[in-house]
């Protein structure tokens, strides 16, 4: 692309870092910028860098958090012996939106991935399994999701608390609910199967 | 969608404000920042700002331009008896990138769209009224997108300029090179149809 002006160039050029943001949408978003009063564009140049700056982790399960400790971590109604174990605070946000949990969280901070040259080192592991080896756990549930890199993590995990008498569990997989069977992938299909759940149970979960 | 943190808020929103960005995909920009060194923040933040703030439009054509007059305009080898009127910078970059045109632009920074609270007056349609008048322009060619609005233009700025002795043409309308008929829609095969070109011509452009 051949832009009539640096400072276009130069903004698509920074826009189109940002992941799935191609040049073209780079550019209709800088086009976009320009028609909006210029406050508009101070305001959100403002926002990310103040983010972050400031950006803060909570000290216990390093999602982020505006305090030492974030709001579930410091919440002594939920159960701090059940840590359920995921990637990103995308995935706390998802989880919490269910009501359905009512333990703590462990925020990876992303997989084992040797392609993206992501090793286990660059992820909160080591708090997690110091937490587990204290004996303050009962319970950590897998929550990552079902990919390659999702079980290495879960299974390189499960190995460094190999010894410690804690319940681990991850998450079910099945056909979601209301879908079609027909319409689910078979791997899918094949652990709903296998991994099926008492009737009465499944009445109480409605 | 709640967040653990203000801050993360508060950029997600400031990002959704963007066309085409929603909560969940401004999430994921956040985050993304949030794995990258702090300068690629304050990089892009930067990048935005000075291009919002510094932007300068060229005096003859409207075109983003970094100087009083965009090279296309100060450049004295094409014709500047002949205009092609677009809508904003991405058509002047298309059409440049074809090698067809050697004639200037007048960009108009919009359509007229009642719905949208675009009038006449917002857009730059007296100055082109003006060059056509001022009997320096053979031909003005309308290159606006093939939609209500772009022919709402066009044939408000036709009656602007309605005696002037100059041709007016617009784009051709047809079937994409390369594209088979049977796919093609139905407007655009009778527009292919009624805009038939001599075959000799159709010869000489490929
Ligand atoms: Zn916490
Ligand atoms: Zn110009």
């Amino acid at each position: 692309m051949e832009f009539s002006s640096k400072l276009i160039e130069k903004a698509v050029n920074e826009m189109s870092q940002l992941p799935g943001i191609g040049k073209r949408t780079a550019l209709r978003l800088v086009l976009h910028l320009l028609k909006q009063p210029k406050e508009q564009t101070g305001f959100l140049a403002q926002a990310i860098v103040t983010m972050r700056e400031d950006i803060k982790y909570c000290d216990s399960c390093h999602n982020i958090s505006d305090s030492v400790l974030c709001e579930i971590c410091s919440n002594k109604n939920r159960n701090h012996q059940i840590i359920c174990v995921v990637e990103d605070i995308r995935d706390v946000m998802a989880i919490e939106n269910t009501g359905q949990f009512r333990g703590i969280y462990h925020v990876l901070g992303g997989k084992i991935s040797p392609i993206d040259g992501v090793g286990p080192s660059q992820l909160n592991i080591t708090t997690l399994v110091q937490k587990v080896k204290s004996g303050s756990v009962n319970e950590i549930i897998f929550a990552l999701s079902s990919t390659m890199e999702g079980d290495t993590t879960n299974f390189y995990i499960y190995k460094q608390i190999g010894d410690s008498e804690i319940i681990v569990s991850t998450i079910a997989r099945g056909i979601s609910v209301g879908d079609e069977l027909e319409y689910a992938d078979e791997v899918t299909l094949g652990r709903s199967i296998l991994h099926r759940v008492p009737f009465e149970k499944s009445l109480k979960n409605n």
